[in-house]
């Protein structure tokens, strides 16, 4: 048993929680919009008043926000986790954020002996509601092997990839991947229903060849219903994008193919669809929405 | 037993030819250069010395080519196919081509009481030498009934999509999946070295999330090591891209990103790397190859 704070109680944190609390850690939770810890309180979680008091105590302090100025807003704000954490306290952020914010932050956290584990997450909602998140794991030997059992609440998968930051880094990654797959998928499917072709049957065949994805597997019923509710919403990943774009900028490269993407993300959120599923990219492929 | 006959011995019509013989079907063969027919006649093929002497006496002649006008000067052309093949044959063919040729060589075939069953293979020169190819099938159900046992010689998957012409189709779908799936993992797979990250554990973790792909399961090597050998070339993907563009075209949809795709690998093809594996792409996301 480990004492865990949780801090964001969302989409993703607040499954994650409920996985903690069932894998028997004593768990205290943090949200900025309060009634989002009603059904863990009621599970058993203590109810923090600010992330410096959710912090208080804990061995491991979860962050998992939207972005950026989220995560230096709960740990390093005004009552904030950091205020909190005893020294020794590991903050084990599941955030999908830019490396350098994560950078920043274990800077400070290291003047108050903490560490910080960067373990951004894949798998969506369902990943987190199923407990089968995959993890991309930044941190030191030590920390990481410290934390491990709190991820292994949530996560089917977890790598540890390098040294603080190799977490958001991997993740940038898998950001990009999907990026163009999802818009593929979209393209070849909106050509499959142009062609007469029935649907269900083809995504079945294809899945049996090079074309298969996990987006292509789980992803096929929206496009093919044309209902892309979120799954994981599209201003996130655009959010996610930019971060990848411009690290990679940072890096000499130029991500051709993800600017691309981004570009059509934002034709789709200017029309009204950021708050659908990545999959939406599909309305670009029937021609809904031209960027 | 059925007798076949195996018109393009190439990198797929030759192991597919080698599965029908194992499979105890009587196969006569033909190949534009002869030599590449030698050891299917060691194996107890019988020689022709022209497609339409191959098609001669044969239930089923399996057509395998690189390109619509190969098709339609092996089946069509002086000596082709047609000038052979006795009433209530079958042409099966399974080249990519343009469906219009295939409805084109189908319309001609019908005077002669033959019909055509396309059906394009997905799973490139290692599917076709282990005979787990995925078949895309186009045709009407008799004509595909009596096609099957020859497609399952060498086909994992077989899938009937519709009528002739629908296998095309279907491929095109494949194609158009793949060529932005090959570009987002290069353009993944390029950050992640760039960033300094392991990237075989990289591939294994992302392969356990919304990234995973065949692509990125199965040609994550040839990206690492920067060695791009086929594989399925870059020239006959492009090919196949044109085809898919120029249908969606009359299908009133514009192909975004397949068109750009195929100027990405115009750009590796006038560089010289034509003939490498359509993972090139990752030349692109590299920055080796500028578009």
């Amino acid at each position: 048993m480990t004492r865990i704070a949780c801090i964001g109680l969302g989409t993703m944190g607040g499954p994650m929680a409920g996985h903690l609390l069932d894998a028997g850690h004593e768990v205290a939770v943090w949200n900025r919009t309060p009634d989002k810890a009603d059904d863990l309180v009621a599970r058993g979680a203590r109810r923090a008043a600010t992330p410096a008091d959710c912090a208080a105590d804990a061995d491991v302090v979860v962050t998992c926000v939207s972005d950026s100025p989220d995560l230096e807003a709960v740990v390093l704000g005004a009552d904030g986790a950091a205020a909190g954490m005893r020294e020794g306290a590991i903050l084990l952020d599941c955030s999908t954020v830019a490396p350098s914010t994560e950078t920043r932050i274990a800077e400070a956290l290291a003047a108050r002996g903490c560490e910080v584990v960067d373990a951004p997450l894949s798998g969506g909602a369902e990943g987190a509601r199923n407990g089968t998140c995959t993890a991309f794991v930044g941190g030191s030997e030590a920390a990481f092997a410290a934390v491990r059992p709190a991820l292994e609440a949530f996560c089917k998968t977890i790598t540890h990839l390098g040294p603080t930051g190799a977490g958001q880094a991997a993740k940038a990654v898998n950001q990009i991947i999907i990026s163009g797959t999802y818009a593929s998928v979209g393209e070849g499917l909106a050509y499959a229903e142009r062609a007469g072709l029935p649907l269900e049957a083809l995504v079945e065949a294809l899945s049996g060849g090079a074309a298969d994805s996990w987006i292509l597997r789980n992803r096929s019923p929206k496009y093919i219903s044309r209902t892309y509710d979120p799954g994981f919403r599209t201003v996130l990943h655009r959010k996610d994008l930019g971060i990848a774009i411009s690290e990679g900028e940072e890096l000499g490269l130029d991500l051709r193919l993800t600017r691309l993407i981004a570009a059509w993300q934002d034709a789709l959120i200017a029309a009204g669809y950021g708050e659908e599923d990545s999959s939406a990219l599909g309305r670009i492929g029937t021609g809904d929405v031209t960027p």
